[in-house]
């Protein structure tokens, strides 16, 4: 038996005080930065545009020139340039007059518009002036900044380093993916989802071998992540008597949570070891996969500097979803039209639930279940 | 001027009637599956569990003898045995009696609760049965799919191809982002930003050196493009006199849109070569991003089998957007707290203004704008 259950909540901000947004940093060129987060603001070394810009075809023209000009009485100047978009706007002219706006006749330019000074101009540093700052500090780079980057000139930005991330499968009855398993044997198969969260999560995931239910393997294990920014480890981790990994933690550290209200996903784990957080997942799969998302994403984008909005959408149940009171439930249910159908399967390690789900619906912990046309928010599965 | 504007819906009908879904397949190992799309029906060649699997931690029992077994009237039983959590039910076994429902005393086990037959018990098959349909063609891969792939043995998997998508930049101003632009001139930058989100959008993005403004350079780039699954050409797309980007479409195959009524973005082209589809895209950098988002994006997801959800939220304005009936606006906005804050700029060059924005919203054309205090819906950039 758990000695004490923890709420979700409390767990996670236990978990969030651990995980420190990261200071490390470094710099990188722009063609590799997507999706990475700024550790200093960007201030532009140059203006955008370098130089007075012609923004549309036509002629370059002094404005004053145009002064009273219409469709009806045209205004006939004879020193006139002819530009391009994106043209320099040659010395000693300040607009440019649309083809539309002007005819001409021999040498002599006439126009039907009355110009303002600048007009069809991109003036220097209208996009971005010298020392500006063209991103700031924290934000995400995204395809159109990196072209910002590059319009003034930035081919390296700095960036905070991307977290890495321990990730270590523990069990005896573990096999390798590529062995048949004997009875009593399974496919270390947690590993590879829970790599392929921390990567899509903005973590840098480093996967160790997998190690036995012993309590110096595990310390041994764990001892070697030293250069982790966090630790995961996999299985053993509820309250049989090989479960290892909590009272491994509270030796080595502080174990802070080891049960958490939340179904599947109760035998969760997690504190910090000479300040490094850790969280011990469950092994089966389903109940690893609901702490992932609730516990881990949170953390590892924290850690990442990066918002940890999922993608949500709203949608009626199809059906009711029936839930443990005092749990939050993480329900699997599929998505079609803005009707939501649960997936009804019970077991925490019923894999093929997930396979039909499109995402997750949470329960709060004080209902008991939601009912059928109820609206909820579904959390879609990346 | 534009012979004759199209309307985005008409524009993006048209282009994604040329987009068919990539026919052409590959075998990948699981470990690199992440978000790919599967080309066939997946059917797993064995059972999970292959073995009746104990679900608790307990004692193997038979469960006709725990008949009538209750916390007041205990059954005694000589014949079972101890098991942990994923062991192989020992043969003649079939159910699972939990430790807090049991009690050993010498060899005489004392059963408090009565147990169904494969109480406890992950039985063979349970998850998925030898020659079940694990996951079906067109599926999207996500890390715990890749999990259940593995746990039935399956370490390969056909996924469709990733569209090949050429970028093609044009235009006589264009230097490399590394030189510094003399008057007149302006870095590349618009391929970087369609070539990364042409990676976000799971296609692989092949850029061709920049192309002068001549009909012959740029036809031979296209030429040059006879692999790709999608071609598109940056700049050169509007009227002026050395646009040529339309009118090599329309000579080399077919032009069938060239103007759109969306602002920014108006002077986008698209056609056909020979079955592959082609969109020319504005060259100023915003306009080129409207198109992007609201037309290559569509266009490559279909190619890749993708769905093209993009993440939203909904907010409300803080400011009115201004817009231009009769056209499509891409308005930016930043947001904060559900408000959406217009991102207020006009020029379709101001590439700083996304930098800023969060995500854009579109007014509809047959609106002059929205107002403060409307809910819209914010599409969020990637």
């Amino acid at each position: 038996m758990f000695r004490r259950l923890s709420s979700l909540s409390y767990a996670l901000e236990r978990l969030l005080d651990l995980c420190n947004p990261l200071e490390e940093r470094e710099k990188i060129q722009i063609k590799d930065a997507c999706g990475r987060v700024l550790a200093s603001d960007v201030l532009s070394p140059e203006n955008l545009p370098s130089f007075n810009r012609a923004a549309m075809d036509g002629y370059a023209v002094r404005s004053h020139e145009t002064r009273g000009a219409s469709q009806s009485s045209p205004v006939r100047i004879t020193e006139y340039v002819r530009v391009r978009t994106g043209a320099a706007l040659p010395e000693g002219f300040d607009a440019v007059v649309m083809l539309e706006d002007s005819f001409l006749r021999g040498n002599v330019l006439e126009i039907t518009a009355e110009l303002t000074p600048y007009r069809n101009v991109s003036r220097i540093g209208e996009d971005v002036r010298s020392g500006d700052i063209v991103l700031s500090c924290e934000h995400r780079l995204r395809p159109p900044d990196l072209a910002l980057l590059g319009a003034v000139g930035i081919d390296e930005v700095e960036v905070f380093k991307t977290p890495r991330v321990a990730v270590i499968p523990t069990g005896d009855e573990l096999v390798p993916r590529s062995c048949v398993p004997a009875p009593g044997e399974a496919r270390e198969i947690n590993s590879i989802m829970i790599c392929s969260y921390v990567k899509l999560w903005g973590g840098e995931p480093q996967l160790s071998g997998v190690i036995p239910d012993e309590r110096d393997a595990i310390k041994e294990a764990i001892k070697r992540c030293t250069g982790s920014d966090l630790i995961l480890v996999s299985g053993g981790t509820s309250v049989g008597d090989r479960d290892y990994a909590p009272g491994v933690l509270d030796e080595m550290g502080e174990l802070m949570v080891h049960g958490i209200r939340l179904s599947p996903g109760r035998p969760t784990a997690l504190g910090a070891i000479n300040g490094t957080p850790i969280v011990c997942l469950p092994g089966y799969p389903v109940a690893a996969l609901a702490s992932l998302y609730l516990l881990v994403r949170p953390a590892v984008k924290r850690l990442a500097h990066l918002s940890d909005d999922t993608q949500r959408r709203e949608a009626r149940l199809s059906r009711k979803i029936p839930s443990r009171p005092g749990y939050i439930t993480f329900a699997r249910v599929s998505l079609r039209d803005g009707i939501a159908e649960p997936v009804m399967v019970s077991g925490a390690g019923i894999l093929s639930s997930v396979a039909r789900a499109d995402g997750f619906v949470l329960v709060p912990e004080d209902l008991e279940g939601l009912d059928e046309g109820e609206k909820v928010e579904v959390h879609i599965f990346e």
